[in-house]
């Protein structure tokens, strides 16, 4: 209660004002509390202004609209909104999540016409990855498969990023007794999916190789960037439907998501990828041309 | 804001306290909210007094278990914060829901231990049904089956009852096209599970048949009550995996959830079911042993 830690407490953004984070609440009737019923986007800020904005963005429509959430908000407002909530707590270089959910809504499960929606903006502080900095992460990720199966399709669509996240959770759970940091998830054909929060990718036969959106994959905003930046590089790039050997076997392995950029993996089911410590070429390669391009986008009067 | 608005406004019981519920509310960062990483069991209660609260607790047991939330807890303290809102609320007859959140974390999707979990008990008004009341819902339902898979349970257990309810939402609003009450839904190998809300019952054969628990399918203490009142009554009971040509052709099909007890059905598919209008002899017999057991549990100084 120091004046010291009040000065420090974060402020998020939540229907319409700022608030600060310990007073940042919504009701236990809103239909995002009680059915997970909303749709998210986690980004990265840099420079004072979030990566690919117009990507999360298309994303989230596309998220509300397969919920039938219809919020009324430009997508104007809601980069306004996430300005705010960066200027108001002196960021540049941040974490933000967008939410937005159906609010608080009469009758119980099936929705009405979404007339007053929850919107939320959460912060915090994320100091720029990329080679003039410090990766957010600190080490290659160690990889486990579980045996949680990712949620098929055509129950819900991975394209959705929505507040139902337990099959994730219950994918990290199985990883508290084999001390990997992501999880493998498998499909019902038993493919290789994606991690509970990041697409995966591996070099084999010197091309890059990721599942593909055919799966119950998210269509990552980080592995869009990777494959575009891949190409641009001609690096071959490959998507299909993969096994768990073949990522085991693979020469590199890597996870994406906007918090950890690129990830290099070290192991993956207790195997050791790669022949040498470190990540690989394609991995590093890519992870340059990633940094790269946040650098011009964002710090281009910083690079002179 | 008139005083007399203000005497009939709810009280919730959030997290130890009673409140007001339009000042309920949790953190934007409780991971119900976020997640929906929660467990919860609607009941009612009939002459002040919660319906098989053991079966209840029992099952909330369950979902705890899988999604590994130890709350901490007793089952009395459960109960007793129940019956202080059915107090606080002057409620003898009334709908009941009880919710428990692993509450806010540091970190992000992967769970910590539960220390500072988040309870809520919701209530609303809602008269008795049965024989000397009138049901809660207005007439039979009709069915649709819809398109959206039921999750498998590899990937998400049927039997934890959670916060992750858009695989029902997304059912649901398909029915908005068809205006059907409850949607049909079907497994990944084309079975019938269950409504979004709701375990099916049928009469074929003059067998009483519902779907396994070895598909994706809650296991309903309604459900489980009429099993058992069937059986007392030497009625066959078969629980089986079925089609939905199955359910189309029944001689009687109903529903059961805690709130609609037993629900007759009158179309499925937009296919009339049964020869005559009304709820079948099968159906009818069931909800009059249905209504004896809350009389007798619940009112028996009534009933003299």
């Amino acid at each position: 209660m120091s004046e010291e830690r009040d000065k420090k407490e974060l402020y998020y953004h939540v229907d319409g004002s700022l608030v600060p984070a310990s007073k940042a609440t919504v009701s236990v009737r809103d239909r995002g509390f009680m059915y997970g019923d909303g749709a998210f986007e986690t980004l990265r800020a840099y420079g004072g202004d979030v990566f690919k904005w117009d990507s999360h963005a298309d994303r989230l429509d596309e998220t509300c609209t397969i919920l039938q959430l219809d919020h009324g908000l430009s997508r104007e407002t809601l980069k306004q909104r996430i300005d705010d909530t960066l200027d108001a707590n002196n960021f540049t270089d941040a974490y933000v999540k967008l939410a937005i959910t159906r609010g608080v809504q009469p009758g119980k499960l099936t929705p009405q016409p979404t007339s007053d929606p929850t919107v939320v903006v959460y912060v915090s502080s994320l100091p720029r990855g990329g080679k003039e900095s410090t990766p957010v992460w600190d080490g290659p990720a160690t990889l486990q498969t579980v045996k949680t199966k990712r949620i098929p399709n055509n129950a819900l669509p991975a394209r959705a990023k929505t507040h139902n996240y337990l099959n994730g959770i219950l994918a990290r759970l199985e990883l508290r007794v084999s001390d990997a940091d992501e999880a493998v998830m498998i499909d019902q054909d038993g493919f290789i999916a994606e991690g509970a929060t990041s697409n995966l990718f591996f070099v084999d036969d010197n091309a890059l190789k990721t599942p593909s959106l055919e799966g119950p994959v998210l269509p990552g905003i980080t592995r869009q960037t990777v494959i575009e930046l891949a190409e641009s590089e001609s690096i071959p790039v490959e998507t299909g439907r993969y096994r768990p050997d073949d990522l085991r076997s693979a020469d590199e392995v890597f996870v994406t998501n906007s918090t950890w950029e690129i990830r290099p993996v070290d192991r993956v089911d207790g195997i050791s990828i790669g022949e040498a410590a470190g990540a690989g070429p394609v991995t590093t390669l890519l992870s340059i041309l990633y940094d790269r391009q946040v650098e011009s986008q964002h710090y281009d009067t910083q690079t002179a």
